[in-house]
């Protein structure tokens, strides 16, 4: 046995997912009292990134509708204005996207004009994020057209239900239907699955499912900056609170949006919060995260998790951004950056 | 050409290391206002990192000695007292330590009782942290004890000059005596270096050094936490500022001896700064930080920067930790896998 192995397994006995249920608040262990302060907009970031970091927070973070009914207004009027920036983006990265229907799940099959022979018998499936309940329909598809655009692969995007026309696990059952119905016309092994945020879990999540059915595991998978615990534990839910833009606080929207979502389901069930699940046998997993993310210490712990569970995987940080800033615009540096390293790691893993 | 290498060449094309030279702050993007906050003890960490975390913020952590003298007299009075844990730590890792020179340059040989067969051609070479000033003679050693006790190698760890013996680049001379040594004795390939903080930012300022002199590179390197950027950019210097416990501030102890260590030379300059240097050709680089750490930023920086280059680079960012946590005390989980992850890494690249 190389002393590697040896090493990975004692730090695996050691580590923090052994030890983890066993770990709680000492209540005699003093708090960090932090001052109120001034964050100037980083220099070493594209001009363009510094305008998203510079953005002020996200209108209504605080909000917290209450009902699936009352979210899925909220998402329709989201969406109806997102999907206007979607038919210059589609143009400008050369892809083309037809809805269809997949074993009764909504699906968008989102297709390179170009795709190189070496992507030809891959595929990858896509689930977006939006806290469960946003980006219904077309407002879905954007990371799959970056994904599509910048790697040159086809794109199964999951346009699965959300409140309040199904709740938990009614997302988790679309994206396995899918998935199903992919692991029938291609290799597992030339498929790849990804999802940012929400999408992040579900990737996990799927992961989780697909071992407990028995289902063979993808080639790869990439998560970025995934809700693996909807809890609220993750330290960076205190200090990138109001320092992340986008989901700003830990009581904030995506909170609430889970909860409905959740629908009364424990959420510490590794379905709705997989930091909890066992990893063991993982595909090769990438993650992205920033530094600002409300989400970095909920990325870096899936990430050692997984190194923990003998799974290769790897964990880019981007500086300055905030949640899921690396998707927001396929004419940012940052964005091509972040893609082009999800592309090598497929074409690193998949097919073997 | 595979795709992946034309997205990276794409991505480096398009990245902060190419555009860097033309950010600059646009003075009309607002910064962000943080309120106050307390940060409770994360419950998601072993209860030994909870005790490091929960630690007030180091003492003098705003102390700014100006002179070499000054520095030596806080640095010899430190030593005294924290060479004290070391006999019972190598002891705990059944390692010897024993000083010597090498072509002049003081060194620790840092031997563990047992070598398995697969390192005993392999040797790593150390340089200690300490802001340049700090850490002098057998204080210096604690990480190579980590490393050999926890990693199974052989290691020399460089006791460098330091202010008032010597000022930049004394440091770098010192270790590249040492390197010069090493690779007469050890196939480059078999050869590790690695360092955290100051010494996190001599690895990387010795493999600049190495590929401007023509010298081979070793087979792999540990950068921890590097002091990359000492100019004070780097978004994590204003988000992790007062929560980060060990350094604290970008204007505190570290930044004032750094400027005593480089005895106005230009902070600039790759050689204090080596996230501004060329890291083309690099060898593969592992790199640790925590989500507390004020060199955060400065960590992914140089990250981000290798994958740019295309170097083999691996991040590890640990949950909670702030500047250098993960090397203080062999007892913590979370510094057994640190270590545990860095030999995996010398496993994986060294004698190839």
């Amino acid at each position: 046995m190389r002393w590697a192995t040896t090493f990975r397994i004692i730090a695996a006995l050691c580590s923090a997912a052994v030890l983890a249920p066993l770990y709680a608040q000492d209540n005699t262990l003093a708090p960090r009292q932090v001052p109120a302060k001034t964050l100037p907009v980083p220099t070493d970031v594209s001009p363009e990134m510094q305008k998203l970091i510079a953005a002020p927070l996200r209108q209504d973070w605080d909000a917290k509708w209450k009902t699936g009914e009352d979210w899925r207004r909220v998402a329709d009027a989201a969406a109806a204005k997102s999907i206007l920036a979607l038919p210059a983006m589609r143009e400008r990265l050369h892809v083309s996207v037809k809805p269809d229907i997949i074993d009764g799940v909504r699906v968008f099959i989102v297709t390179p004009d170009v795709i190189p022979p070496e992507h030809r018998d891959k595929l990858l499936v896509h689930v977006h994020g939006g806290c469960y309940v946003l980006s219904p329909g077309e407002a879905g598809t954007s990371e799959a057209i970056l994904m599509a655009g910048l790697g040159h692969f086809k794109v199964i995007s999951v346009d699965y239900r959300m409140p309040p026309e199904a709740y938990f696990p009614g997302a988790l059952d679309d994206a396995m239907t899918v998935y199903k119905a992919a692991i029938k016309t291609t290799a597992p092994n030339d498929l790849g699955v990804l999802g940012t945020s929400a999408g992040g879990a579900l990737v996990l999540e799927m992961m989780l499912r697909a071992k407990a059915a028995g289902l063979p595991i993808p080639g790869a998978i990439s998560s970025g900056t995934p809700m693996s615990d909807v809890t609220k534990t993750g330290d960076s839910f205190y200090t990138n609170e109001m320092v992340d833009n986008v989901l700003v606080s830990r009581d904030g929207f995506c909170d609430a949006a889970t909860k409905v979502y959740a629908n009364g389901h424990d959420l510490k069930d590794p379905l709705l919060s997989p930091v909890y699940g066992d990893m063991h046998g993982f595909p090769p997993t990438i993650l992205t995260t920033g530094t600002r993310d409300l989400l970095l210490s909920n990325t870096v712990r899936v990430h050692r998790k997984l190194r923990q569970s003998g799974v290769e995987a790897e964990l880019e940080v981007f500086e300055g951004q905030s949640h899921a800033d690396y998707g927001r615009d396929d004419r940012i540096p940052e964005t091509r950056e972040a893609f082009g390293e999800i592309t090598a790691f497929f074409d690193k893993h998949l097919g073997h």
